[in-house]
């Protein structure tokens, strides 16, 4: 048995949609007792911490309704059925940012919000950064603008809160101390 | 107007539970199309990286059902209503480790997951740990593992995958930067 495992008695889903799917699950708690549980299931997403040969981080802006605000991000994007993290890291680099990479790095996973959810991001390190001619069109409802930033400007934009999630928070210090 | 804003047209309310909301949005794009955001409103929460004498660590180590897998994270907890984060951060620490702190510094706010989720957490820095006596009681359905780990410890736990979600990723690479 898993460590403090919580069995699932009952699991009820509540809504499948195009990104996230809800579940309430009744499980068994260590103890004995029973408890409820509301899950999220997300495919999974990759973010790319894109370098430039001056050492930049590539950030994309873009809106995003659930804070209704804009933010500056890694780019990143949720997996296809079945692909590869790596095939996802490629294709949204490529599509929100307009760069194919010559040298792309697995670097680690992590799940953003373990409390609610089971969504996990794969980060990705690219460089030797080139302009795609023909590039991939985006998702036809993403409007992003595009930003190449230094690690000092990366922090400013912390302190700011302009940069305002967890991966490109993690981005800028994974960055700063490669220097 | 914000950039790239996408106004509300509509907004349905799917699910409203003990932790979280799901509605469904129908927005305006910036080019005028309509369309439609799954979004998850939480309550937020706040994260301490809390650091002992000898310079370790404090992880909890609990069994997370969405991953349906028990992992080690750094202290951590929901808002309760109107409740500020620096009250939520000494209250979860003692919660779920026993420890009050002499010192508690707020070091930044990051949203965990904003395709889909509002959550925010709010990371706190704790310092000049002590053992309270008669701590308070944790919530009625977790069960966590006290432990202190090293920042080499803290990698070796990334890289096996124990360690595996991000704020707590973000607290590994944060305490390496003190060094």
């Amino acid at each position: 048995m898993k460590k403090f495992e919580e069995k699932t008695i009952r699991s009820e889903e509540i809504y499948n949609g195009k990104v996230i799917t809800l579940k309430i699950d009744d499980v068994t708690l260590p103890n004995g007792e029973t408890g409820k549980r509301e899950i999220v299931n997300h495919p999974g997403a990759v973010a790319v911490i894109a370098i430039t040969e001056e050492g930049k981080l590539v950030v994309v802006e873009q809106y995003r309704k659930a804070l209704e605000r804009s933010i500056i991000e890694i780019p990143a994007g949720k997996l296809e059925p079945g692909e590869e993290p790596a095939t996802t890291a490629v294709r949204e680099l490529e599509e929100e940012t307009g760069y194919g990479c010559k040298e792309l790095t697995y670097l680690q996973s992590f799940a953003t919000s373990p409390g609610f959810a089971d969504e996990i991001i794969h980060l990705f390190v690219a460089r030797g950064l080139y302009e795609i001619e023909n590039r991939a069109a985006m998702d036809e409802d993403e409007f992003i603008e595009l930003m190449e930033i230094t690690v000092e400007e990366g922090e400013q934009m912390v302190a700011e809160q302009k940069i305002f999630d967890a991966k490109t928070a993690f981005a800028i210090l994974w960055l700063k101390m490669q220097e």
